[in-house]
């Protein structure tokens, strides 16, 4: 993502559709992104639609979802509302022949997903799903890090999202929002995981708690998820809408060769006491504006909404796959269906997925080696420098120390 | 554990049982206990039981146990043996009336464990369990934090325990050892999170996964595990022999009103960098000796080793029951139990505890304020200081935003 | 530098002096950066200038300056050559009435930045300093936080940047440079250091130490200094070109009322563990490439050069001056000055400033509250939340504590 | 410090000699220390004495300093006074042929401290200097891997020591104190430094700045010093009073070969968040009661009190010299004597020690590899995996880049 050259691509031409929150980071994702301009936004009501326009210099906002679909001079539409009108301006802006991108989670689920996708591609428009957390410039690193092999075969990869709830009514209706917290914040956390285990890996089957113990609400506002790859390689992720301190944004990846933790909020290296005088100004997202803050320098470089829009107009501009697709938000609500499924069966289920593309991953290594016959379990360094043998004799099952 | 009186106790007299890593560290860990001494210790071979007498200065060695267990000077007996005997030594000392304190887990399960508390318990013998990262420092100020209220209701604790696998022959053999990283970890991070969580707080039900990723053996070399308690809370932990890159030793807690986060070993304010040059000494449990190294200063202390040792000494002189008693080492065989047939039955499975002796613990509060006849769900203090409310209308089961 | 409007600037074109280390990393900067075009590219031989064409996609390159700077079709030159060549250049772009940014820093000594500064000022083009690292996201936030009051009335700044020794040739060699780690690397600190205590407060003095203690050069290798500022806040650097273990980059700022902790490479939530395998990826200025590693996310974003060419267009655009102007490369000019002459003296130094701009700034506020007629030297809360106060009979000089 | 033995020493009776913030840090620090007693405690007034008795609970208690110092059932004296009382107290002990140990400083000035260390000398009587900092677990760890040369030659070695001020009203006072925060916390700094670049390694010159920003006191509520050491090594420290944030103290240290960071008190893996509920109990030295706190585990044994008296106990069983001595208090005092004479003239001032004790240190030795005849800047690894050299030819001075 970095050694972008500096020739400018040729301005694409965005509307923007919604005005919340999500929308306000696009618009300051785009910012700091070349070659594009934001010419008209829609939001449901007058006042909201004209405010955003406004807040953000949109030449021109609208409430006619319709008209601005059928606007030829529009080569891009980014879906930034609430999660069930995702598949019903999706189909719209297919069936008109829309290039689009989808905020995150792309549907209520696998069903509402794969048809968004299906159509997407049988129209053959351009299908960008904004997981911007996968889009991090830590994470970006990371994959490349595992990617040329130096962490080896990945055995476990965990990713947690935990902060004290969302700003919105809607996210805490679960009819509207097709869940709770897994929805909302699992999410990132399951596609993070895959692009770490791979994604061609295939996620097999799925164990998941969930409660609701704070909120007095519906849907549940802590989950844990355990997700069983076909490599054998396990992901895990925890959500919480109960957690106090801020937001706590983190992964871990540990494989056969070496290990990875990545902290993209709480500890980025700024720190900074307060005894809360001045104060204008307060570190986004902290409880408190005294004591100890921690801050992020660039919280929406930091997010990956910059990568992303780059990743997804310079795909446009390639005629090529984004990083994430319409397919990755499939199999992401594949994923959170199952675990839905999982939290009520009280066990584990599988992972439906009808199309899976996939190549296929070979099961995690374990070593052969012998040594005298013997099957080597652990080599080790002591400390005068000697190496040590752990030695399981498989005929007679026997565990013994070889000091070499 | 800080404002011990300088009154010194009378001393101690003890027989140590066994002369392997663990029983390395515990003469370690004894040498800053005020008020004991080590008078003999035990070894099945003679010239192991000989060189453990001499390496730590012990007056008398011996390999015959049965005599060492009659002796009436030696006021308490540290068993510090592989698992497989931790059963037959406790019976035997409990029968000759002897005081015990016994290596972590208890035992091989849950049938053994209540066997060794029944008959310590009928004896009435002095029975410590010797869960050392329960006493961690640190492990020790977070309990008093938790205890004081600070986090509220605690929702989580995760507890993790990672390293590349142990030193000895006998840990790999799930026979011998009852089981895999489970057995030789999960019995710390289980018992941790117990503390936690509160341990009146009756764990219900366990789901368990396990598996062997990467060593050539039976036993599982990862596994992870939630376990549901009475109040709601949610404990977890993760344990793996396969982590790269020195002991990972963590633990994270949440609750209503706090968080908090501990790490017992490779980030502890200790940061060094060596190209390698010099190196007779290298930093314990270190993969590597260059590159940057991440030492612990006093491994003995902030191992819990040192204020174990002195809760053990102090209840025995008080005539009261240790931090760790026996009792709480069954409950930790019986959660193990729980893990090893969820993991076989892929579902949650009941804890089984024929002798419950929490007092019980309520479910955590879910708040329950109105405004204007509204639930309230959520109050959040926006940049301009004015306070937003997330409402709920029961009869309608609408939600929306209000700012006050 | 995070609310820009999406309104694209129009196209700035720009011509690259220079086809080194830093001519490199502003390429990368500039990719991120909206509404320019580097069209042209300058380097003394032409395999270096086609070379760096080729490898950034400038369309054109050259080894011909003069011509360079006649062509009216350039509106911004950016100089990105060694030190000793700013000032002629300099001069000729003035001259021809050419706008301007140059690297860092400025000049060899505050004489050549003092010809500089005023030959672009009569001729009335843009000067703009690249200090990228008064431009890191987080040293931005810590100015809006330190401007807004949260940390009182400055004390302290430190800045800290060493590293194992710069990557071409010429830095090593006094005459060129015009110094050694404290030309390289202190004139990022002074003017860091400049920004935390505000840039209206006069450095009156400085004391300088300066040693070459492990390569073999005449330049030194290390350096420390103190600045003394008029409103009483001490500065210090530490710059060495003899650090193992990466590149150390940190500054620290301690006010009246906070703290503030910046790590801009080193420790910023990415730690990576790897036994070496894999690797045909190392992260940046790592000594090794294996072990613990610590890697950037987005290295040139994190090191300010994004926000720095963002802050120079748009004060282009807007006819404004940018936040480092050639007059701040003048003042951290005559402060590395008085670095060297104190190094040299042995004793204190001041800055010599002919041309002072700064509005003045008074001493740090002593608080002068009264408790019954004496005067509270420190209140303090106690464990049992009493307040305890100490306080100075000003008659008799006596020191008492009273608990209220 | 770690592998004591576990044969108890006979226990050391013991006088606690004064009755404030450090006495009581003392007790808690000896409480986990085998083999002593304290038998009695001196305090000015009797009401403070009986105080201090009961609340450690000491046998006895007296005001009766002379008739205290005739007994000859005490073995060992602790001075835990005001500074200014140091000086006679020693020479009364001294006289009476009786074992002391002092706290830090150990004097006002180097020349009190000349007179305590003669007639200790003179006396034959054990003399131990109580400076805790260099005794923390971390610090004894890290001159470890010094000593066995994993860090190279040291080149700088950093010491802060800051807070909010101290808690008696003494403190503030010059007259009594011998200074401000230099004598309060620079001593600690000096010595850790001193520990850091050897002991061996000659203190030659200073260069102080000193300033009373913000408390109204005359003595300096902030310092900073450079010390200049025979083999080039420069030491340097930063103390204040009026740090916020909690209690900063951290070392660094730069070697040929390596680096160190060492973190005592605000960053040492135990972070927590509070709302402030709950909340008897406060972690220590914190400034705030909710927010993000940054408890110590055990802060007496981090802080270095168990095993510097562990150290004093053993070095008088063995009758050696303990790692403190009086003489190393008198060397921190003659520092601390040319950092004032500094502050007032302005310029590097030399560390008069008529008494020098070390055996000298050869200069830091600086590489002299040549290559092709020129010599050898820098050699490093390039991305592609070549290896890149910096050459000077000594002949003509100029520098070149050669990759092989």
């Amino acid at each position: 993502m970095q050694a972008n050259l500096s020739i400018p691509m040729k301005n694409v031409t965005i509307a923007m559709l919604g005005s919340g929150f999500v929308a306000d980071f696009y618009m300051q994702g785009l910012a700091n992104v070349n070659g594009q301009e934001v010419v008209a936004n829609y939001s449901r009501t007058e006042a909201r639609a004209a405010d955003f326009a406004k807040r953000w210099s949109v030449p021109e906002s609208s409430t006619d979802l319709d008209s601005l679909i059928r606007r030829q001079d529009i080569q891009l539409f980014v879906i930034a509302l609430p999660n069930e009108e995702h598949l019903p301006v999706s189909l719209a802006l297919s069936k008109a022949g829309r290039n689009q991108v989808c905020t995150k989670p792309l549907a209520r689920n696998a069903a509402e997903a794969k048809r968004m996708l299906d159509i997407v591609e049988s129209a053959g428009v351009f299908g960008g799903y904004l997981e911007d957390l996968c889009y991090t410039p830590k994470t970006l690193k990371a994959l490349r890090m595992i990617q040329s092999g130096q962490l080896g075969d990945i055995t476990w990869a965990r990713s947690r999202e935990t902060h004290p709830g969302p700003h919105s009514a809607w996210f805490w209706d679960g009819n509207q929002a097709g869940g709770g917290a897994i929805v909302d914040l699992g999410c990132h956390c399951i596609e993070i995981v895959r692009n770490f285990v791979g994604k061609d890996n295939r996620p097999l089957e799925v164990m998941c708690w969930t409660d609701t113990l704070v909120h007095p609400i519906e849907a549940e506002d802590n989950g844990i998820a355990l997700i069983r790859f076909e490599s054998g390689a396990i992901g895990q992720f925890e959500v919480s809408w109960t957690f106090r301190g801020g937001m706590d944004l983190r992964d871990e990846v540990a494989g056969t060769e070496g290990t990875l933790w990545l902290n993209h909020f709480l500890r980025t290296g700024f720190e900074a006491f307060t005894s809360g005088a001045g104060g204008d100004y307060v570190a986004e997202k902290a409880e408190t504006a005294s004591g100890w803050l921690f801050p992020v320098g660039d919280e929406v470089s930091e997010l990956g909404y910059v990568d992303m829009f780059t990743d997804m107009f310079e795909a446009m501009d390639e005629g090529r796959q984004p990083m994430e697709t319409f397919y990755d938000g499939y199999v992401v609500n594949a994923i959170i269906d199952a675990c839905y499924r999982s939290a009520e069966s009280r066990t584990w289920e599988p992972v439906r997925l009808d199309d899976w593309r996939g190549t296929g991953v070979p099961r995690i290594a374990r070593s052969a080696r012998t040594h005298d016959g013997k099957t080597v379990i652990k080599e080790e360094t002591m400390p005068d420098g000697r190496r040590k043998l752990i030695l399981k004799d498989e005929k007679s099952g026997e565990f013994t120390d070889v000091v070499a």
